[in-house]
Order: structure tokens, then C-alpha cells, then sequence
């Protein structure tokens, strides 16, 4: 079982950036802790990073055959990016949507999301945290879809 | 560390009502195997279930003292209940929001909660899973406050 | 064949509330005259009322085995109950909405309604008589449906 | 007691149209049956049929002194013809609004009428029913006038 | 100077239709007075009325060379009908648009017209004395143009 | 009969300002035709401009015993005083609302008038030509009902 | 003269909850003092608290002949009942709306109010002194009417 | 204590105006009452009216050092006077804002108010009482204040 | 191969209507000119146009047999006519939208069209080249079609 | 190069008013700086305050012939008043609008503004810099015209 | 005649993203086929591809001396793209847009584009025959330009 | 003081395009008079240039410690990307929002801003020009705050 983290504009910054809001690790920090807790729930977990659209487009497109699930926080792209949209439709793999902050308690155009129908599931507003349930959240459903089981929705 | 789950209105049918969209467990099936991992984190899981929104409030006026978290999948009353909100905040013990389905996929009217904004955190989508990982996310925040940690938002 | 007719809120004043909009006969005359109509028709009537959200919630999740159809006036609760909904779909009996008087002639929040788009149908602003023309429509959905015949919708 | 039954555009393809949606019933077959059940009910029932906005207003012009009642489904312009609310105004006969199909389970442009507001009553989603229940509602109403009894609304 | 008064649909049943609303004036009256004050201002007046859309398109259609100017109470298409709109465009003949009701005091959806914004001008409320303004402001407003004046938008 | 024409902000301008909009008349010039036009319809023509929206209040409350109708340009606070609205209701005096200009072709914030739905009739875009034909309208009007004539509406 | 006040959901928690918006009064404490302000008013104030919407309803229900006048803070109920308003509409009881705090200074949701348009009047913001203002404005009101006077509105 | 009562628009011809809506007293009658209320209470009272936007401005920037509160019935200018409201916020003087009539109960344009969410309280409705109301409610409130109290929100 | 191209409302005045913005050449132009290509595709094309609704729809209703798709320029009805819509849609013969003008530059009331989304495609702002590369596109669909190749959506 | 600096309502209170917001330079401090300014940039500043919108007009009607350009705060008005965008149309005098505070980190109802589409250009934000920067835009753009230049749009 | 073809995001991935939507040609089939088609048309033709939006904007800067016209196909960036229709219009190439599926039959946020006023033409819903009729047209209509032709808007 | 001066989309064609709205300087000549500017005033003024949304967003990551206050003109960015409005706020250095062209004169999706709340201030509408002022602007707010001024807002 293979899942790629992936992280869109700004998260780079983590752990410098606005730590009020999203806490002091470093995004190499979760993704250390992602590898790790993938190791032990027997998934291999990859990352990338960027702050292009086109280039996490360009990377979403590299996935099919390297990733059986995606755990993606698209950061800003979350709410104005149809591309991204797009291109993980069009690659056809299971993806878990995450955000670190509680998004419902900010500004409102960040109430909304072009990734949320579209996604197996959403874990927002647990800080690093929501990483760690958005991949235990996807681990669980790749085992439930090999099992024969039925998926949640 | 001891957490309430809280179920609201038409969860009592889960697993005979339509089990396409919400799988085939029951809500005591659920609520058992919470019980089981909260045991294995160290947390005190207890549960309820109630249709009505007036005893939903009743309720959660109960907790102070009884419960330090609480997981909460206020089913329809989550777009039309400011009375639950209200009563939550009265309280002033974190919550996470928990739904079964995608609220996102579905008609609009569920795209909307009274709670999202003032909670800890949301899991949307997982199924069974998403009372999981609102477990597990409310014990982790739990944890990290008593560690005098930083809360997430 | 068993239909459950199911009235909402305030609808236990009808006779002495607000009678220049509702008419004067109370519920017991309504409710006495369509078992008399379901007898006529080969149906058996019984009838419930509660001004209680979460009382009607449990009560539709009684039905089961105890009715073939519902003719529902949810009241007020038709404009903001997504739990009534919820527990007429989780049950799976066909129901038809009916008012009593025209909702689209009083209040703009009295012209939405949650019950109408997963009705068989709606009857609306015949005084008791859309009760009446409401259990005869159902009597005949049912009937069709049991010939084997196509559904309206 | 006299009764026009009024049918709008398009229904006079009924029977060979989306019959998954409408049904198998021609409209010939249902003017029929309505024709045999105001003979019942001690109505002369009589009806029109156009696919012309101007035309249907005319026809309605026509109607003092020939109909004491209306039931009408005037389908497409139901949503978009003022001009249809204004004639049916304008002669001040008592109408009854009827579909087929249930419209609030449609497009959303289906959900607002024209004539709703000003109708005695409403009956949606009954197939070919619908105009059964609404022609026995039309009665019962005219009945109840003339015998000197309140209005529903 | 000629000038034809046009009428749109169920304007015919002036005199008798809500004389409450629009007065007892027939619309034969009201097409007398308009020709009689047409000759004291130097102007010929006709006339036309009809209840369709298409029909009060190809009269438009037929107005060059017919008439110099137009005084229209387009009725119910008022707020319907881009098609009329269109026409008259088409046409390219100045048009001034009357009501004989306060559109503004009545439903919100006759707030709206789809002629005003390309009127010369626009009476509204008067009742059938609207008319005879439009009709002297037509008058008006050709005269102005005749004689090199400048038009008043 | 007692007219007095009242003339809002910037109308003082006339003639000097946008001549391309509202022509080259000065408001002098419009209010001396008025008084001739009153003289030979019977009627006694006095007139009043401000800028200011409190001295039009004020102007207004003087108005009972000096006029019997009002005809007034409230110019821009047509679309922003509820307090002219206020005071023309309060002193029960008819008024009809007139605007030089077709403000329906204008600005969005110029298609809405807080007299409209309380004026006897309306008449926009003929240039000063509107205040010649919004007067002859209320002088009709205020004959009519002096002969116990219906009013329009 | 009987005056009930009713209390909504949460209100129970006066005193422990958020007192830094609802202040440290209990809601025993209030309505100790409506009482003995009643008394000295020569009113009879008795008092009513419930979470749940259906027991509102039926309290409701229970005030003919038991009071002359309803105070009432419906709390969260105020947005989101139309059950509570029928109730009020149906018993034909004069009431006045009262919230402690400011409501327009909240949240949008808290803005909207299912019971103003039907009140006598409404008090917004004094904390526990809404309900001191709301009682005297329901005392003066009702003694108002008994003296023949003219009801505000 | 000093407390001005502040009259917008229109309320000058208190008495005289809309009687049906407004009652019979006149602002005068109002004015002593208050006097006479505010002595009773230990409380100056003065009051001051305009019809003018920019005087009731003018007027509230004298008031510091005048003034410890204000009852303000902006009438028309609530719903349209951002003005005012800065000027309140300016002189940092708490205010109490009042309207005889039910709003709520007319125009939707009536139902939002620039100065609500930055008052102390609210009052609506009971005609002349309102003030009488706000007028307790400011001396409450500043008596509060005085003994350290807490304010209300 | 049968296709019939539909001209809607005002198109009889092509070439003289207008021309800055639809062009010079005449509807029978342009119906020749798709006649010759229609032939040098193998297509045997026909037109019809009207400016009435209601025989559009009588015209539609007849092409069962005689087309085996439709070029449809509605223009006026596209964005009013449920009835076009409905009339498509019960014949079940495949339709592409054409408008001669780029509709979404101009007024926002074109931007909308009830047909868009049920056509097999839309050619928008070619000016006549619409219709060629509108009759084209049908072509092409039905020859993918009868050579069972997938449709485009 | 003659300009005026035009402010509008509560601007005289400005350097005791809310300071944390405005800061603690008086209106005086501000006129005199930029009249110092102007004298640097060879232009001759004068300077006008009211808090009444028909002064303000007034004013603007006595520009012609004694500035070339307006910097204008309108403070208020900026958001309500039609009335003075008209009369700075009608003087034909080129004007920039500016702000002391960031109106769109405020209340939403002042992000709208009836003066920007129409201003040379818009300064905000910057506190009583913005005064200096839009006095020096002016002068730019009054220098540029002079000098045969483009204007910038 | 040279004309450019540019696809945007996730266009790179047709053929074996979505089949049952986009159908199973790759871009390379279509681009070959639109040089092919160019070629008999007498024009040359060229492509792009990028799934970055600032690529897509720089690679328009490029065009000027290169292309004639444009065939943008612009995806996702159709509905949030601002920077390419600058970069369209900022380089004065006429272009035509097209879809390949019906985006009237999709998500309401692909009903927008930020193109299509600004557009020759726009064709949608034809799968690769949308690239094939809308390089058609645009060869017609650079034709019809360098004929000295009118252009369609 | 070190300023960076960022342009957004399509600014690099600046000269070229579009002239009549942005004037016939090029990008180069912005930069270097700023530069000078810059130098006046005791300020390093750098820039940066880029048409893509992450290129942007990644130069702004590398401002911490490279520039003291950013002058920005996101271009098309500006109503779109919220990706930058993050990495302004990540990198926590003050910046002020410049445009070229009147924002508010044009489309109304220019109108909206995902970064004015944010900025220090906002210039809008002075061509080249709103550089030039938003650069003092910049270096004035700089100043002020480490003379350990108040900032404006």
C-alpha cells in the first residue's frame, strides 16, 4: 500500500509561518512522523510539496501505478483551484482531504472547497494532527476496498 | 481522560437504514468498539443517543464534570440546531464533529453546520472510521492540553 | 393495507386555532372521517400527532411493519426539520406531504420544504380536504405498486 | 357544477413522452377518466388542450359562464407565464393547480410557479392521479361553497 | 404622424377583468379616447391587441413604414418576454411603455421589465390615463426629434 | 386645486450640468412652463428645490393646506431616503414621482425607488417633458377623485 | 392580569454559563424579580423553562385562560422555530420578545427572529433588565387595551 | 445623570402623522413624559429633534460632556445613515436605540438597522412606550456602570 | 440523414434588422447556404422558423420520423421558453444550440439558456458561420453515433 | 492649479475620535499640512467640511471656477450618498476619493463606495498620509493633462 | 493564415483520464488531426500545452507575429483564470474558445467563464470535434476579416 | 529601508498593451523611476516580476530579511489567489496594494480583492502613478513606525 502526501502553496513554511494558527513542527517534521506512522500501520508514505498549480497538476498526473491513495492539504488551491480538481478525478485515485487550521472559523471564502464532494473524507482544524487522521483515515479505507468491503459513501 | 459520544437524531437505525450510504454496523456496534479503543488511549468512552434536540441539550447540560471531550455526530440537527451549539458552548468542553457520509456530496442544505466553526475539529466522510479518528483526534488534543501543548486553532 | 396519518405541530389546536385559516373541525373530526374513507378503500387508518420533533423522529422509526404508506402534515416542521426527512427515508415507507392551508399564498419560509422532493406527493391548501385527496393518493400509489404498475415519478 | 380541465404545453404528448417521467396514459385517456368521474361526482367535466400561451389565455377567457371551476396544468408555463396567473385572475373562477411529475424533485427552475399562490389548491407527483385528486378537490371545494361553508384559505 | 398603441395579453377583458385594479374603462373606450386625442395632437392613432407572444412579435415586425412611434402596455410579457424586447429593437422604431396598475406596488416580479432600460420613456400607475400620457409623450417626443431637438436620453 | 412641484439634489444644476443627459433647459424655465401648463389645466403650480434631504422632509410637512398633489423629482434620494418616503406618507398628500432621465438604462442603483410602490403613477425618461406629463397626470388624478372617480389603483 | 415569562434552551444555565455575555444572575434570580416586580405592578407573573421545542409548544398550548400575556426568550429557538411561532399565533396571546443579550451584534444567524414580526414588541441587549423592560412593556400594553386605548401597532 | 432623547426624522409630526401607526400622542406629550420619568429616576433629561441627517450629527458631537447616554429613535435615518452611526461612535457615548412601530412588521428595508449592533439594547414596538422602555433601560444600564457592574454585552 | 434547422423568434427580420450586430444576410441565405452544405455532407437539411412558442412546440412535436437532429437557434425563447426545453426533450431527437451573436457579451439575461444543458452541443458568436458549424457538429454526432461511436458527453 | 480638499461627515471630530482607528491629528493639523504641500507642488489648496450631505452638495455646485481638482474624503456618505456622486458629475471636475482608514478591513456595508468607478483614482488606508498621497496624485494628474498627456484610464 | 491551438490543465491526460467524459482520442490525435484539417484549410496550425497558468500566460506573450488567431480550449482555467484573459486580451488576437464536454450539463462553477465575452466564438459539448468546429471557425472568420468582412459582434 | 516592488500577470507587457488603459510606459521605466524615487527618499527599491501564481509565491517566502515593506500590483492575482494573501501574511512584512487602471470602473470581478483587508493601504487608478504613491505611501508607514508611530489602522 502506497500514499503520497501531498502539500500545496505555503505549506513550506509551517513551523515559521503564523505559528499562533498552525503550530510550530515544520513540515519536514510531519512528514518524518507520516513516514513513520505509515511504516507501522504497513503503508509506505511519500510526500511533495509545492506552490505551483501547475505543478502539483504535473505531479497528480505522475501518480497512477507510484500512489494507491492520496492525502492531500491544498492549502489556498483548496478553495479556487478547479485544476487540481480536475487532475485528481482524471487519475482516478482515492483521496483524503486535509487542512490544519479549522477553516470553518475563518474567513468565509475559505468555507468552501472544489476537492470536499469529491473526496473519500475530510479531517480539518486538528493542527498536524489532522495529517496523522487523514492517513490512518485513508490506510483504513485502501484495507476496507481490498477486503471487498463497501466503501463509506 | 473521559469522552462522551454523542449521536443525534435517526443514528439509533444505523445498519438497517440505508446501509448503502451508511454501511451496515450498528450504532452499538460502533459505540462498543469505541469504548475498546478509547480503553487502548487511556480514555474513559461513554455514549449517547437521542432523536430529540431538547434532550440533546438536557444532555450535554449533564457533562460538566462527566466528560473532558466530547465527539459528536449531531446528524440533522447539525444544519438546523443553534440550540445545540448554544448549549455546547455553554458547557465550554471541546467537541469534534463527526459525519458518517460526505455532507459534501450531498443536498446543499447539509453543506451548512451550526457546530464546524466552533469546534476543535471535523472528520467528514469515513464512515464508522469517522467516529475513529474523532476519537482518536479529540484524545490527541486532549493530550497535547494537558501537556500544556499549543491547541491547533 | 396500513397507512399511518401523521400530523405535526399545533395541528392538536386545529378547531380552535386561528379558524378563519385552518376551518373549524378539530383533529379527532379529521382523523374519524379518513378511517372511515381508508375503510371505504380497503385501508386501515390509524394516526399520530406530537408537537415534538424528536417524538415524531421515534414514531416514524416505528413504522415499519405497522404501515405501507404515510400521509404526513409535518406543520411547521416541514420548513425546518431535516430530521423528519431523515427518519422518512431511513424507514423507506412512501409518503405523501399535505397542508392544510396554501403555503405558497402565506410566509416566504412556509414555500420550502424538506419533505416535498422525496414525497410520492404533495397535496396542499385544501383545508382537511388535503388530507382526504392525500390518503386517496396514496391508496392508489400503493395499489399501482402492488399491480405491478409504474410509479408517477 | 362545471368543470374545464386545462392542459399546457407538451402534455399532448403524454403516453409516448419520457414515459419513465409520465407515464403510459395517454392524454385522451386521461380526459376520459376525468370526464367519467365528474359524471360521477355529479360534474360536468370538459377540457383544452394547447401548446400556446396566447391561446391558452384566450381560452381561458372564454370560460365565464361556461365553468365554475378549473383544474389546470399548464406544465412549462407554469414556471414562466404571468400572462396565464393574469387571465385566470382576471375571469375569477375558482382553479386547482396540478403535475404530473413531482416538480420539487426536478430542476430547481420547477419549484417556483406562477399560480400556486392564488390556486385553491395544489397536487404534485400523483401521475395521472394528480388530476384525479385535484378534479375530486375542485368539487369537494365548489360543494363546499355552494353550501355556504368556509373556504379553506 | 402615426402612432400605434399596442396591447398585450388579457388587456382585452379591461372593463370587466378586477375593476377594482384597472377600472371600467373598455379597452375600446381607452382606443377611442387615444384616437380622438391622437387627431387634436396631429397624430394618427391605431391600434392592435393580442394575447401571444408570437402574434404581438409579428405585428411589431409589421410596424415600418406603418407607424413612427409606439405606446405599448405590453401587459404580463412586460416581465417575460425578450422576444418582444427584440422586436422592437428590431424594428428600430422609439417606443414608449405604459401600465395601467403600479407595477411597483404589486408582486416583485412585476418590478422587473424587459422594456424600461430601451424605452424612450415610461408611465406607469395612471390607469387609463396612463395611455394618454404615453401617448402625449410619444407625441412629444417625435416632435422634438422632427425638429432637430435633442432627444431626452 | 393646489399642485406644488418639488425638485431634489443637483436639480438646481439643470441646464449647466450633463447637458447630454438632461438637456438644455434650466430648472427655471422648467418651473415657469409648469405654472403656465397648471394655469391653463386650472390648477395653481407653486415649486420648491433643496439639496438637502432634511429641508425636503421640512418642505414636505408644510405642504397640508398649500397642496393638494405633489409632483416631485427627488432626484438622487429617490434611491436613498426612506425619510422623504416617510415624510410624503406622513402628510397623506398624492404625489406623483417623475425623473428626467430613463433611470431603468442607468446605474443598478438607479432601477430602485423607495416612492415608487406609493406613488399615484410614475413617469421616467422624457426629459423635462416627464414633468409636464407627471403634472397633467396629477391634475387628471385629483379631478377624478374629486368627481368621486376611482382612483388607478 | 396573568403574565407567563417563558424561557427557551440553555436558559436553565443562567449564571454558570458564559457570564461574561449573559452575566452571573441565575434564572431563579430573574425570575424572583419578575414576580415581585409583577406584584408591584399589580400583575400575577408566573414562569416556564424548557430545552425542548415540542414542550414549548405545548406549554404554549396550555396558556388560555391561564395568561393574559407572554414574555418570552425563546433563546436559540428564536431562529430556528416556526413551530413556537404557530404555537403563539394559534393561542392568540399577546406577547413580547425579549433576548438578553445584543443579538445584532452576534452572529448573522442570530439576526433573523421567527417571533418579531408577531410581537408587541421586542427588547434586545439590557441583559437580565430585558426581561424587567419586557414585563413593563407587556403590563403597560395589556392595560393599555383594557382602558379601550389604541395598541401601538 | 444626564440623558439626551434623540428624534430623527418625520417624528416632529408625532401625533398628527399615521395615527393608526404612530398613536395620538404628540412629541411633546412624549418629551415631558420622559422628563418627568427621568426626575422620578434621578435621571436629566433632555431631548432634541431634526429632519436633518447632518444636524442630528452636529448634535451628537455636542454631547460629550452634555450627555452620559442617549435614547435615539433615528426613524427613517436607521436604515439609511452610516453617518450617525459614526457620530455615536465617535463621542463615545453609550446609546439605547428605540422605534415606536414594530419594524419588524413592515417594509424589509425597515428590518435593518446601522446603529443596532453597536447599541446598548434595543427597543421596538410598543409605540410611546418604547422610549419609556429605553429610557429604564439607559438608566439601568449607566446605574450599573456606576456600581462597577458589569454591562450587559 | 435528416436534419431540420429551427429558427426561433425575430430571425425572419435577418438582414435588416440590426445589422451591426447579426449581419447582412437574410434567413433564406442562410437556410440555402446550410441546404448546400447539408447536401455536400450527405445530409438532407430543412428549415422552419416562427415567432411563436406554442408553434415551435406544435413544430417540434412533429419531427418524430421526419429529423434525425435538430439545429436550434431559439433566440429570444432560449432564455424563457420551459416549453422549447420540454418539447425537445419528449421528441428525444438530438439538438444542437446555435446564437448568431456572442450572447455572453451582451445583457446578462442571455447568459442563461434553458437548453444548453440537455443539447449535444452549443456554437455561440460566429455570426451565420454558427449554423454551418452548428449543422456540421450534428452531422459529425450522428455519423459517430450510427457507426457507434461514443457521444461527446 | 487650484484644489480643493473636501471632508465629509464626523471629520471635524477627527484627532479626539476613536484615535486607535483615526489617529491624533486634527482636521487643522491635516488642512494646514497639505496646504503646506501644495505650496511645494505649485498648487493652491482650500478646504471644506460638512456633516450634512445637501451642504456638501451645495458646495460641490460652487466648485466651477475655483478648483481644478477634488480630493475628497466623504467620509459616511462615501456609502450612502447618490447624491453627491451627481454633483461631482455634474460639475465636471476630476476628483480623487480617499480614506484614512482601510475601509475593507471594516464593516462590509463600507467596502461599496458611490464615488470610486467615477474617481481619477482611489487612496486608503494610509491615515492622514492618504490625504497627502491623493493631493499628490491630483497634482500628477492635473500636471500630466495640462502637459497633453493620457490620463491614466 | 497561422493559427495557435493551446489546451490547458489536465488536457495532457485525454485518452485515459475519464473516458466515459472526454472520450478515448489523446492530444496528440487531435493536434495531428487540426494540423491536418489546418493544412486543407490553407492555414498553418500549431499547439500548447501546459497545466500551469502562468505558463499559459507567458506562452500567450509569445504569440504576437506568431498566430493569427487562437483556439484556447483553457479547462479548468476557464472558470478562475483572470490572468489568461488578460493575456489574451492584453496581446489583441482574436481567439474562440472551446470544451470538449458540455459544461452546461456540469457544475454550476464551470457554467462561468472568464473568456467567452471577450471571445469570437465559443463552442462546447462536441467532444474533439469542439477543436475541430471552432478551428473552423476561426479560419472563417480571419477570412471574413481579411476580406474586409463584417465581424460576427 | 528596503522596499520590493512585485507586479503580478501580465505587467511585463506593459507599454505594449493595452495603452489606451495602461499607458505607454514600459514595466523597465516603472522600475528604474522607482528606483530613483526610492533613492530620494533613503529607501533600496528591488523588484520582481512574474506570471505565475506558486513563482510568485515562492519570491515572496524569500523577502524575510531581504525587504522591509513590499509595494504590490497583483495584476489578475489580485481577485484570484489566495495563495498569495497567505504567503503575504506568512512572510508577516507590511505591504501596500497598487493598480494601474480604476479596479472599480471596470468588470466586477475586478472589484473584489483577496488582499485589501490585509495591506497597509490601497492605491487604485493613477496609472504609473499609483506605484510612485504607494511607494511613499510604503516608505511613509515605515518611518512612522520605527519613529514608534501609530500605524493608520
Amino acid at each position: 500500500m502506497k500514499i503520497r502526501v501531498i502539500h500545496g502553496p505555503n505549506l513550506n513554511t509551517l513551523g515559521s509561518r503564523e505559528t499562533a494558527i498552525y503550530g510550530r513542527l515544520t513540515l519536514t517534521d510531519i512528514n518524518l512522523s507520516l513516514v513513520e506512522l505509515g511504516r507501522s500501520l504497513g503503508a509506505e508514505v511519500t510526500y511533495f510539496q509545492s506552490n505551483g498549480e501547475g505543478q502539483l497538476i504535473d505531479h497528480i498526473h505522475s501518480l497512477p501505478g507510484e500512489a494507491d491513495g492520496v492525502v492531500i492539504n491544498a492549502g489556498a488551491y483548496t478553495h479556487t483551484s478547479v485544476g487540481i480538481r480536475d487532475a485528481l478525478l482524471a487519475v482516478r485515485i482515492p483521496f483524503v482531504e486535509v487542512h490544519l487550521s479549522n477553516v470553518f472559523a475563518r474567513e468565509p471564502f475559505r468555507h468552501a472547497s472544489y476537492l470536499s464532494d469529491r473526496a473519500v473524507g475530510v479531517v480539518v482544524g486538528f493542527g498536524p494532527d489532522s495529517y496523522v487522521l487523514g492517513l490512518r483515515g485513508m490506510v483504513d479505507f485502501l484495507r476496507m476496498q481490498g477486503a471487498g468491503g463497501v466503501s463509506p459513501a
